[in-house]
């Protein structure tokens, strides 16, 4: 991690890289965007947790073991050891945050923790969700699965190119966002920024839109952020 | 609001009906459901922020003055009293809870705070999003704003169909859900039954889609929410 990275940060964050070793057991599979949210998390924080690979291209996810522990059939999901099943991606980080407090990635104050959740979700919204809506809406091994989750719906062509457009639409916006802040919720590395590279490298993947040379202010933020040693988690 | 209700509470809640004044603006609109998750949430917890109208009808979220408070161009907004702008309801929630800790409606301990965040977002995710997305896509007022936000897409008719079918398996999968327990985060009223009960009331407005008749613990569930003076907010 480099130093200009680190100047950044919240001086309660700098420094610090111990590693915490926990009893906690990660479902999740390499190549699923949201796994890779919370696997830069635990990266970021230096969480060890277990990691357990649900395989979703056998349809591991829809088995009686893995229903058992999400009844929505979607990775990932944090296990604690006293079996307590946490699934969806801002309730895990939410679990980590408020049991291992030191070095928060969503704020040190009231504030601080509003307006990342704030951005991290703008993010979400405008930029991950039409990704995956893109993705999902276009795969040939996904027919009758446009949506994640335990129910079949059909794909709807029409959301393929209005997912593009959408991701074209968010990386001009936060180009000019980012104009002014050197990291999406400020003046610090937060979950808004891993949600923010995660979509970027899977519209850039998934669909062949990586962010257009001209957006020169969201390629600074790109390479400042994919320079830290989480983001290959 | 009824001792029956009252009894499934966390005793730190337990008959307190404090009223918090703040110097809080909450920027919203009395038909929009989103506004209506605040008002629920600062009703059931006393404080008590000024409300500023914004006109949904006269495309007033458009207008240059509300666009520089929250760029996404979306009710509501939570101005601070230093002027600091949080838009997007979870990131709202979070700010009270963090700001005003008494009364938590987000879970007391790290594993209720996770629990409570990822069955408001399944409740979200599963029922309150297709109910915004089948309207959106029907109302001829809405024709070309399919999405909320800053960018024009037109509607897609597919998505109407697909969302009151969504709608549907939402119902029954939460009558089986609360089957087991009698709010939707366990046995504590919490953010996951506001999200829920804004989606139920949406969904048989703005849908023709009310709780069917044979979803009997969905049902229960309903009355027993609703019956909280919250809920009139």
């Amino acid at each position: 991690m480099s130093t200009v990275v680190r100047s950044f940060e919240p001086p309660t964050t700098q420094g610090k890289t111990a590693i915490v070793s926990t009893d906690l057991k990660l479902y999740q599979s390499n190549g699923s965007p949201n796994s890779r949210r919370v696997r830069i998390y635990l990266a970021e924080r230096g969480i060890c947790a277990s990691t357990i690979p649900v395989d979703l291209g056998a349809k591991e996810q829809f088995s009686d073991a893995y229903a058992a522990i999400n009844p929505r059939r979607v990775v990932p999901t944090l296990v604690l050891g006293d079996g307590t099943a946490i699934g969806e991606v801002p309730a895990i980080w939410r679990y980590l945050e408020e049991a291992y407090p030191d070095r928060p990635l969503i704020g040190n104050t009231p504030k601080e923790k509003a307006l990342v959740t704030m951005w991290e979700r703008r993010i979400e919204l405008e930029g991950f969700n039409p990704t995956m809506e893109a993705v999902r809406n276009a795969a040939a091994g996904l027919k009758g699965r446009a949506i994640a989750g335990p129910h079949d719906y059909e794909q709807i062509p029409a959301l393929v190119e209005r997912g593009k457009q959408r991701v074209k639409d968010f990386y001009a916006d936060f180009n000019a966002r980012l104009t002014d802040t050197p990291f999406i919720a400020g003046h610090y590395f937060s979950v808004a920024d891993i949600t923010g590279v995660v979509t970027v490298d899977f519209a850039t993947k998934a669909l062949g839109l990586p962010i257009p040379e001209d957006h020169v202010a969201l390629k600074r933020w790109y390479e400042l952020v994919s320079a830290r040693p989480s983001i290959a988690a």
